[in-house]
C-alpha cells in the first residue's frame, strides 16, 4: 500500500475552484431571481430513486448511461439523468397536496455516464421550469416570457428566441396531403441546421415528391417580422386557428410586457423549422440561441406537452416549460467575457500588523460588515508582501492597515491593492464609506 | 406490468415541497451571506468518486453506510457520505492552484445508507466552513465568530457555544500523572450528558482512582464567567500556556467584534467538559446548542486539527472548522414557531377576469415587476373563487382586478387578500407603492 492515496476526480467529473463556483453561483442567483419574480417557486428532489420509477419500461439509449445499483437494501436504484421524470414522478405524488396550475423551478446536479471524449460531464447541473395543470395560451406566454427575461438578466448580449407550433405545421402538412409522412418530415426538418436546406430538401422529396418538398421548404423559411411571417404561415396552413392565435397572443404578451422590442437584448422570431425532436412537445415549441455565438447550439429550449406523468398517473398534467443550459451559458459567458470574474466575496481585508492584536483587527472586521462590507482579518503576523499576495489572490479591493504607527496617529490606513495607493481615515466608518462609494455595494 | 407505476420515493429519502424547500433556501441564503461576509468561498466537488478516496484503509462503521458500486467502466466508486473528506481530497489536490490559508464553506447533500427507524434520513444536507494552512488564534477565533454570528442570523433565539481546548485538559491531566489514562478519561467525560457526573466519575475512579477522580470532577465543570473559569482552569493545568492565552484571545475577539454581550443572542461559555470524539481535534474544540430546545443536541460544532488531507498529501494543512446542522435547525425553527412560513415568493397576482386579456395582463405583471415586485399572472380565466384558493395556497398577499368595469372606470383594483379588502388606485404604479408599502419590500 503506497503512503499516500493520489488525489483525483473520476473522469467526466470536476471540481469547482472558488472562482468557477463564484460564476455559477452568480448565474444560478441571477435565473433564480427571476423565476421568483414570475411566481415559480423551488422544490427537491433526492437524488437516488427507484430505478423502475426513473427509467419507466425503458430500454432507451439513456438507460446504459444510468449509474444504476444494488443498495445495501438490494433495491435496484439509479441516480437521476435528467429533473423532468422526477417531478412527472413528483407531481403524480403530491398533485392532491399542492394545487393546480402548479409552476416550479428545479436546478440541480443530474448524472450520465456519458463519452466523455465528446467533451461531456458526467456530472452537471440542470435548470427546469415548468407550469403544470393548465393547458392556456397564458402559460405558454409565461414561460417565453421567463426565457427571455432570465437569459435577459445575465447581460450577456443579444439572443433570438425562435419559436413554433407543432400543430401549425401539422395543418399545413394536411394541405399537402402529407399528414401520415409528418414524422419522417420533422426528422428531416430537424437536421436544417446540421445538414442544410439542400439536403433536407433531399430527404423530404424521397418521402412526399418534388412538388410538395419545395413548398415545405418554402414553409419551414422564418421570416424576420413575426406579424408578418405568421400571416404568411397561418395561410399555407389553410387559415387561423387556435394554433395560430396562440402564437400571436404570445408574441402580444411579449410585447405588452417589453420583454422584446426597444432597447431589449431579445427577440422573439417565429421559425418554422422549429420542431425540438418528435414525441414529447405537442403544442408551441421554442430554442433560445446567442447572437455573438450561435455556433454553440440553443441555450435553452422546450414546448407544450400534452402529459407530464403519465407514467404514475391516470390524471391528466399538461403542461409547458423550458430548461436553461447553465455548462453552456457558463462557457459562453467566459467566451464572451461577461463573467464577473470575483475570486471572493471579500470587500476589504484587515491586515495583520502588530502581534497579538487579533481582536482588535477582529473588532474592526466587524464594523466594516457593520456597514454592509465583506470583512476579512488576515490570521497571522506575516509580511506585509505575503499578505497582499493573498489579497491579490482573492482580488480583494482594499486592505485597512492599522499598526502602532498609525495607531500613534489616531488613523487607519486604506490601501486600495490595484492602485497601491493608500489613505488615512480618522475613523473606520469613514473609511468603510469610501470602500462603498468605491465598490459600490 | 401494471398500467401505471406507483410514484414513491425510496425509504430515508424525501421531496421537498415548496414551503419546505423555500424555508430551506432561506436557510442556506442567511448562513451563506454570514460565510461570505467573513471571506468564505464558496466550492464544490463531485457527488460520486474513486471509492478509495473517500474511505481510505476504510474499514469503520461509516463503510457500511457508503453508497458503493461498480460504475459502467467498472470502477469501484461511492458517493460522499460527507464534506470533509472531499475537502482533504480537493485541497492535497489544488493547493498549489489556490493560497493559504484558505478558507471555504460547502454546503451540499451527502448520503448515508443509515438504519432509519430512528429517524435518520439517507440523504441528507450538511455545511461545513474551515480555514486551512494556519494554525493561528486568529483563525480559531474566526470560526468561532462565524458560528455566533450565523446563528444569530437565524433569528431562532438564544444559544451558547460552549468551546474548550484539549491541550488545557492534557496539562491538567499531566499534573495528576494521568496522561497515559487521557483517551480513557476523555471518553468518560464525552459521555457526561448522558450518563450524568456520578456515572462519569465511577469511570475515570477505575482508570485513576478516586482522589484524582475527584479532581477531574470538580476540572469539568464549566463557571458561567469565561475569565474566571479561564483562570481557575489555567491554574488548575500548572499556568498559563499556549492553550489558555489562546481561549482568551478567542474570547477577546468575540468581544471585540460584539459577537457577545448586550443585545446578542449568542453567548460563548468555556466548558472543559467538551471533547467532541477522540481522534481528530487536536486544539480548541467547540459545540453549539440552542438555549430553548438543549435536547436537540448540538447544532453546530467544530474544532481544530493538525491534518486535513494527509491521507493524500505529505503536505501539512493544519486547519480550523465547523459544521452546522442545517436539519437540526430548521426541524428547530419549526418548533420553535420561528420559520418564515412562505409558500411562495409572489407579491401579487394579477387575475384573469376577461377572456383575452392575457396579454394586457402580462403587460401589468411586467409594470409591478418593475417596481420590485414578485408578480405572476393567473393563467386562465377561471371562476374568481377558484383565483382566490389559488392564491391563498401560495399566501400571495395582493390582487390586481382588472376587468371591463374597472377598465371603464379607469382604475386597477387591487385586493389585500387576507383582509378581503379592495382598494381603487390610478395607475398600476400607484397600488405597486402600496404593496411595497404594506409588505415592506
Amino acid at each position: 500500500m503506497p503512503d499516500i492515496i493520489e488525489p483525483r476526480v473520476l473522469k467526466g467529473f470536476r471540481d469547482y475552484l472558488p472562482e468557477a463556483e463564484i460564476e455559477r453561483q452568480a448565474l444560478i442567483d441571477k435565473l433564480e431571481r427571476v423565476f421568483r419574480s414570475f411566481g415559480f417557486v423551488p422544490i427537491d428532489t433526492p437524488v437516488l430513486e427507484y430505478a423502475e420509477i426513473l427509467l419507466g419500461k425503458g430500454g432507451g439509449e439513456t438507460d446504459k448511461q444510468v449509474y444504476r445499483f444494488k443498495d445495501q437494501g438490494e433495491r435496484d436504484v439509479a441516480m437521476r439523468f435528467d429533473l423532468t421524470v422526477p417531478f412527472a414522478r413528483f407531481m403524480a405524488e403530491h398533485v392532491d397536496e399542492l394545487y393546480l396550475p402548479f409552476r416550479r423551478y428545479h436546478m440541480a446536479k443530474v448524472w450520465r455516464g456519458e463519452n466523455t471524449q465528446r467533451g461531456r460531464y458526467r456530472e452537471f447541473m440542470q435548470c427546469d421550469f415548468d407550469i403544470v395543470g393548465t393547458d392556456s395560451a397564458e402559460a405558454d406566454a409565461d414561460i417565453v416570457l421567463v426565457m427571455l427575461n432570465a437569459i435577459a438578466a445575465l447581460g450577456i448580449g443579444p439572443f433570438t428566441l425562435r419559436m413554433n407550433h407543432r400543430g401549425l405545421f401539422n395543418r399545413f402538412l394536411a394541405t399537402l396531403g402529407a399528414s401520415e409522412k409528418t414524422p419522417a418530415i420533422l426528422r428531416a426538418v430537424d437536421k436544417l441546421d446540421k445538414i442544410g436546406k439542400e439536403e433536407v430538401g433531399k430527404l423530404i422529396e424521397a418521402e412526399i415528391g418534388s412538388d410538395a418538398a419545395l413548398k415545405v421548404l418554402d414553409y419551414i423559411v422564418a421570416g424576420k417580422d413575426f406579424p408578418s411571417t405568421l400571416a404568411r404561415l397561418e395561410s399555407l396552413a389553410g387559415g387561423p386557428g387556435t394554433d395560430s392565435s396562440r402564437l400571436r397572443e404570445i408574441h402580444e404578451a411579449a410585447t405588452e410586457s417589453k420583454a422584446i422590442g426597444e432597447g431589449k437584448p431579445g427577440k422573439l422570431v417565429l421559425d418554422p423549422s422549429i420542431t425540438r425532436g418528435l414525441d414529447y412537445y405537442t403544442g408551441v415549441v421554442f430554442e433560445l440561441y446567442l447572437d455573438d455565438l450561435p455556433e454553440v447550439g440553443a441555450v435553452s429550449g422546450g414546448g407544450r406537452y400534452d402529459e407530464l406523468a403519465s407514467l404514475y398517473t391516470k390524471r391528466k398534467l399538461p403542461g409547458v416549460g423550458a430548461a436553461i443550459g447553465l455548462d453552456r451559458l457558463l462557457a459562453a459567458a467566459e467566451t464572451l467575457g461577461k463573467t464577473e470574474g470575483r475570486a471572493s466575496y471579500t470587500d476589504v481585508i484587515v491586515l495583520s500588523v502588530e502581534e497579538g492584536w487579533g481582536p482588535r483587527y477582529q473588532g474592526i472586521a466587524a464594523a466594516l460588515r457593520g456597514s454592509g462590507l465583506s470583512a476579512e482579518v488576515f490570521p497571522e503576523k506575516k509580511k506585509m508582501a505575503q499578505q497582499f499576495a493573498y489579497a491579490e489572490k482573492k482580488k480583494i479591493p482594499f486592505a485597512v492597515i492599522l499598526g502602532g504607527d498609525e495607531s500613534a496617529r489616531g488613523v487607519v490606513t486604506l490601501r486600495e491593492l490595484s492602485a497601491r495607493e493608500n489613505r488615512d481615515f480618522g475613523s473606520i466608518e469613514e473609511a468603510a464609506a469610501f470602500i462603498r462609494d468605491r465598490t459600490g455595494r
